[in-house]
């Protein structure tokens, strides 16, 4: 990865984001002091959509890992890969953010291994470094570099959840799902539906969203409201929009799903 | 893979396929707006020949990846190969999908480890990338295509389900086995059989699908109609085909056999 | 591999084999259709001998592989090794099956890892294909290529069974010892021994299978049976050669031993 | 890495740090008999930068590892790579260490792997060597090197600990969070924010750390106190930079939350 | 491996061995006959000296392979190894013995991973074959070749015993401790020692091996009598020896020490 | 490795060493027959000085390998690398041994994997070969070689603890700490400390020695009465170099550290 390819990870247009509390001004806050920070949040309220919004926002490249279980520190650090002419170190996400001054975002923080987090230490605290130990290189960070990390609340078991000496990295913005107005004219300004429309999917996610730990893992995400009115946009009937984007992919409880499309049919 | 092999991806002829409620429909409109689809049903009710049938109607490649627990994210998405000149990158099935332009179809994704499934995300919301970070790469993933995933929900327990975070990128399509008459029309269709007998063939299937959550995990799938119909075209005696067909391969135990077999004998 | 090792898994000489029921005309059935056959049956009941029997009488070349809890997807399907020229692909046996028309028999196929055996599901279905991921390449199955599974009931536990979806794609051939005229002559003739000598020994095994599930996990097969008398026939005496060949091997618990010890006395 | 290289490792200017006991002499006649150093105390109450300043003083490099439970031996140690000419031992840190002349922090040593900090055994006693086994070498260490190794008593658990025999290679320090006014002068020189407003948030941290054991797994620490200040810095209202900086971050339990902010408002 | 290694693997000289029943004459029938043969009885009791002693009064090599949990199905059968001119396929110490006609010795064999072991099926069955699958070669194991396998029925447990699957490939040999006036003699010809104290020692032997099962996992084996007996003759007093050898080794229990003290004082 | 290499692992100058018992006479006797030992005994009580002792007065070469439970086989044995002309065989420590006749002390051997110790097994009887089974080659150990094991017999545990098939290899020494006077010559000689002072340490390490087993895992080792009495003469108050050196290292049970803390005050 050469210096220019940076620029790929720039937002090149205004990501559509609605505002909702004073969330861009602690960012900005946060950003000026170069603080971590760990946006907490149910599935699909937007916290994505925050952090590619203030990249935007703040001019800065952003580069996204999605973590995972297998995901060891050398594919966030970098690796030896083997060349025509003996062994070339490559670059990681990490590394490649920290040299160039990019926000490096972890999304679902909480899926890597708790052990390898550690790596981000030494870029969290006063010395903002990344010793890269196989190579032998300590790496400042660059002056515009900054870590964001995602955490879903709801997800954390007493296998899964950040070490303390994590935790106390960061500084955490709270996120939800928009409030009813919002959510509203996001459906709209999307997907170009009809505002009374758009309020009826809301008022069923609302529905969904109440049934979350009394059945439902999770409520129903902005984005399932988005997909169903994309679908009744597209000509499929109200009723089995809501089943395909709203009950079926979230749930496998005939129960609950009884609920649920009762809750359609009793608003379309 | 160069550019041209997408070709062999290519459904070059029609599949038989018999459709049943709105699926295909419902299949086109979400198509038409690139949404992700999780197509859900029991094991055998004709989930991966509605695909091939769709693609074959949309036009477009088809590539399909029966996902299993030992297949990582580089099964997916690529890796580097040692070359005479070095290391080379070679694509993924994920990869090549979303860069040329097909439906890419991952087969029984709950088998997948849970984690692995991440690397989808960015494929399925707004962004529609896929970041190789391995070669430092973004992918934007080309307009045609699409990302199917199947989903059994008999199997799924706490060990093996899809996230939420997972589920909410997709809408849903439920399949369930072909009514009476349309199964009868597929086991004549498929092995010419006399239509009296696959209605027969039929009666017993339906008999062992009363048995699932009683015995049995699973009913009977229609390929396995499709068995014993073929064995008894190839001159196998009706119960011993309906036996290896459609008790044998199916259970190890002494009284739901004897129940089966005690249905045939009373069919045949 | 060159196209014309395949030769070497022709059976170049008939198996000896004694057929008890309709298995060979049910197998020759299946074949015809290329269904996929499951071959139940406890321990050394002759499955394995009874597929070499087949493989000869219909002329086609056997690749047996021996499935195992370390086996990977890659085992059967191929990887690619390093050459002197960069990497090379090499074929695995199932790859070399499906290109060549062998049959393919996957022996004890319930000890592979459970999601292994989803490599196989697109050459148990209408498709036929067996796709290389790793290499980009979809291989249409060769005209004559068939796929033979073994497995033993007795075995299944919790962990370790067949997944529905494999199951469903599969006709079975119940197999169980072979009658007591039938395996006396087997004896008689493997080993040349006296028949009266033979049927003794039968009955010994008889006894020894009684006690499947009263303390032994499995009965005494036909080939144990066979090393009894080819003890007694290399001078060993009757005692001694049953207590070697039919008890020592399979149960270490004094009483079991105790009673088969017993019957032997009894018997001769 | 060559011999040069070490230099990268100086501490090249003065770390603040605040003394509080006698840590500093304790240490320093620790390091003049090369004995190895195990630092205790809670996250975050300064362990890593004492290190640093003790580094400083004495003039000596720092490698500091960040250890994790995939860290093997040989990522301590070192590893073979291969290069045009074949393979090439890469020292690991420890070795680099031991070579130079280096003090090695093993930052949360209680994360790696319990077996894997054997290595360390024979560097740590009479003999201060390292036997690098691949490598077929037995390295004796610099006159000037020290093993030192950070360690969280809260953390310990069945599974992770270390074991005697390792321990019983350490003299050991005792950290704690500083006293009230050492960390109000802390926060005034570290952010610039008046002393009035210190004291409080050093009194804000004081309620969390008695939640400690109480709903809390670990106190707030220094860093966290340091953070709110830089945020109201930077124009964020008291009450939100301390919910944002002392409370979201470590806790996800409505009722603790409610509590500390509960204790923020009676404050601010 | 060329043709000509296979000598090293010859016994050079008779090793020293006393019959105790017919053992010597089972095992050449079963080797006249080609039987794989299985090797039971409790550690210490001359389980690999037999074999040895049998192969070299055959005449054949015998390759013995210490069998433990991290062995692959490669570590038998072979691998590919790089080579100037690119990989070079390597035999396994298996392959090698089915190639040459070597006895092949699996000491230990329930310390492999239970499924490993499937790849001795072939070659202990009428096939007697050894399916390279990554060469893509059949081997046809030489006249000469025999397996033998040894076994400890005091170990198997719910998580390791062999699978009676691989159990009904072998006839079985029961091995136990010498008798005492064999065991005295044993003693007096490999040491030198005077046989009234050699009676003595074989004495206490007895006296542990009947705390087998009482706090003792196994009794004391020749070797380690063996070993008294040496250390007396260099010199050391009886009881030293004894505690040395016979006591100190096998248990840290503090009665179980006392008993076998005791049994020593009265003995000496 | 080349054979001149053995040279480092000479013990160039006389460790210091307080014989106690008949340790070394008993050691001598074993080296002279050649037989295994195993020493036995507490965290530092001097086992592996010890053997350095032994090592310089038999004038044999030692090399030491600190067991771990990532240690595989081939760690022990050796492994080919790849090199410019292709793949290279490395000699493991073991075989080093084996090859050049030092004596090879396995430290800790109950860290390594149960089932690794298998590979010293044919070293450790009469047959005193190492067989290299991916380099099919069969080492005969130099006359000089002699296998020695540690094992801290309040250990094991279920999960850890050697096989009996192993223990059977071995004589035992049995290793405890130091009788009081000559624990205080170690102090006084090792560091230059009043004697009376030394002795006062000593009565500390008792009392903490009472403590094993309630509340403490091991005692305090005289190890640690050497980094007291160090830390003393390098100006450390006596209360404070206790703490630091036979408190804080092994215990974080406050009340186990008040009983000691006050053990200390009440000494000095």
């Amino acid at each position: 990865m050469n210096d220019t390819s940076i620029e790929q990870y720039k937002i090149r247009k205004e990501p559509y984001y609605q505002s909702q509390h004073q969330e861009v001004a602690f960012y900005e806050a946060a950003y000026q002091a170069r603080l971590p920070v760990m946006i907490k949040g149910p599935t699909g309220c937007g916290k994505s959509r925050f952090i590619e919004y203030m990249a935007w926002k703040l001019g800065k490249p952003l580069i996204t890992v999605a973590c995972n279980e297998d995901m060891t520190a050398s594919d966030l650090v970098g690796r030896y890969l083997l060349d025509a002419g003996g062994t070339r170190w490559l670059d990681g996400p990490l590394t490649v953010a920290a040299r160039l001054g990019a926000i490096c975002y972890l999304d679902e923080i909480v899926e890597a291994r708790q052990d390898t987090t550690v790596v981000i230490h030494p870029l969290t605290d006063h010395r903002r470094t990344l010793p890269l130990d196989k190579k032998g290189e300590l790496i400042d960070a660059h002056a515009d570099f900054q870590l964001v990390i995602s955490y879903n609340p709801g997800y954390q078991s007493l296998m899964k959840d950040l070490k303390q000496s994590t935790k106390q990295r960061f500084v955490a913005l709270n996120f939800d799902y928009a409030d009813v107005d919002v959510e509203t004219g996001i459906l709209a300004r999307e997907t170009g539906i009809d505002a009374g429309i758009a309020a009826k999917l809301v008022q069923i996610g609302g529905a969904a969203r109440n049934l979350k730990g009394h059945g439902l893992d999770e409520g129903v995400s902005t984005r399932l409201l988005v997909y169903a009115a994309t679908l009744m946009q597209k000509g499929i009937a109200a009723q089995s929009a809501c089943r395909m984007a709203l009950v079926d992919p979230i749930t496998d409880d005939g129960d609950i799903r009884g609920t649920l499309y009762h809750a359609i049919d009793s608003v379309f």
